[in-house]
């Protein structure tokens, strides 16, 4: 199976995108990678591997660049000649550190949509404090979303939970701001009752985002703009507490050999809220699994990010997803 | 001037509401408490003084009640007989530590809307690193919101902050997932243009949730929906990592070690994000002001609220409030 690579998006490009490149292939002896960028520096971290294959692209698409825009201009970036391979059935897969608007815009236009998916919706999978992670979606490829598109998201959700991630009968959870049915706004109100409706899809009901680290649901649904808006939360109270911490450690001599004393435990403390291992978000109701890693992502998360692109193109995700979609599996009964 | 006390809310009711109560009495030599509930109860805690009445009520309205109900059919519990005594003109002022959805309903029928106001807000001052704080607005007293509800947020949040936090020109942040003026979703694209069009306000664009321990803002306006989701995302998140944190400093001796060397920092640190000193939520938008303590409020949070009712009568916030919404500020150039 063959999997196309962006090797020149993130703030790490192209040396740690080549080093998770020469690991995978590695791990993977029946992988394929065709690696798309500027071929010199590429061809300076690959490892000589008749299963990497180079394609050199003259263009590249900044974090900076207007995402519509530069996917219809840029024919000759990494970016945009990798989603074409997709397109045209050369890869089965892809995978890109870069501009994630673009590489949502590249995933809508190039790749395309799942005949009967309204939206397609960004799907990361996030750090719970017993290591079994959960998939949360949309986090923001649409900002704004209707019932059916939640009902939706959970069906895909639910495919990636099952198949990738080997969770049965996956919990789904709607985000909400109590747990009681009639609790939320319009949107989540009825978005309930579509999903309490739903025929195969194992809804728990109501979930509440201080409850996300502990793990309450396999799959999170919610619309782009709060899913976002949670995310960010999320990152920027955990960044602020710890930037707090390391302030006090270092206020006196007393605190800093309490700090070395605790260095061990604080360390392991904050890798448990690491990404890297769960891989990167998803792009979910695309023709094609289109992953997209973490921005500053290291050879490790590339690695991982890889690693999920190849599960997801061998269990099939987008077909599954596609037949589930069409035979009307997740419509309210 | 006289305030109305409800001395039954909230989990540590009456004993440290009667404390508070108490203390804000001795501290304010000018101040009148009327409080709410069971006399004899009061009576255990209440100290001696000639600036505190005593108001016997039969009835109570639990963290469980249904709200509306409850305020409809508990007309002699406590929270009832507080909001009547304001809308009789027998108080300037209410604060509860007792179910929120309750207060808001006896805030919204008994005390009354300022004409104009559209939408009642619940407006806590939340924490920031620096010790200064913010207004967020609305946090949940309306799930769904319009454009021009939060407009109105920010111009009752601008007064609050000018008038009794004391804070020149304050500044107006629309929350929102990127600070991009085209970010967001339909609410908040429309929000930004009537913000950035409006007179007397002084809007410094989109603020992101992970910037708001730091200050980014003096007034930050979103819908209710939002807002209860990003502050129980707060609340949540610090408290799994401090969770985290508690676990792993017991796993060894050494970390125990550590620890106690640490031990003041670590309080001092859990401190900072404590709400206690910034009072309770206020209901913004009723005729008198209504403040909401914290459920678990102890003497010292209870305190700070009533000082925060106390300030806000004396600012009369409720009728610059209204000046400014009849005068048409806050609206498009």
């Amino acid at each position: 199976m063959k999997l196309a690579i962006d090797a020149m998006g993130g703030d790490n490009a192209p040396e740690q995108i080549i080093l998770g490149v020469n690991r995978a292939l590695k791990e993977n002896p029946e992988l394929v990678l065709t690696v798309f960028g500027d071929e010199a520096k590429i061809r300076t971290y690959l490892d000589q591997n008749s299963r990497a294959e180079v394609v050199h692209s003259p263009d590249v698409i900044l974090g900076t660049d207007e995402p519509v825009r530069a996917v219809r201009r840029k024919k000759e970036s990494s970016l945009v000649m990798m989603a074409e391979a997709v397109a045209k059935n050369e890869a089965a897969a892809c995978v890109s550190a870069g501009n994630t608007g673009a590489l949502m815009a590249a995933g809508l236009f190039i790749v395309g949509r799942i005949d009967g998916v309204e939206r397609p919706a960004l799907a990361p999978t996030l750090p719970t404090i017993d290591g079994r992670g959960f998939v949360m979606l949309d986090l923001g490829a649409n900002s704004d979303a209707r019932p059916e598109h939640l009902l939706q998201y959970a069906v895909m959700g639910s495919v990636y939970a099952e198949k990738v991630r080997g969770i049965d009968n996956p919990r789904v959870g709607l985000l909400n701001i109590g747990t009681e049915e009639k609790k939320g706004n319009e949107l989540t109100k009825a978005a309930f009752s579509l999903l309490n409706g739903a025929n195969d899809l194992h809804f728990i009901g109501n979930v509440e985002s201080r409850d996300l680290l502990n793990g309450v649901a396999d799959v999170v649904v919610t619309d782009g703009f709060t899913g976002n808006m949670v995310l960010k939360t999320l990152e920027g109270t955990a960044l602020s507490i710890f930037s707090m911490l390391k302030q006090s450690l270092a206020s006196s001599l007393k605190t800093k050999i309490g700090a070395v004393l605790l260095k061990e435990e604080l360390y392991a403390l904050k890798n448990k809220m690491d990404y890297a291992e769960y891989g990167g978000a998803g792009l979910f109701g695309l023709k094609a699994p289109v992953i997209k890693a973490h921005g500053s992502s290291d050879a490790n998360a590339f690695f991982h990010a890889i690693e999920q692109a190849y599960k997801m193109a061998q269990a099939n995700v987008p077909s599954i997803i596609e037949s589930q979609i069409s035979s009307g599996e997740g419509e309210s009964n």
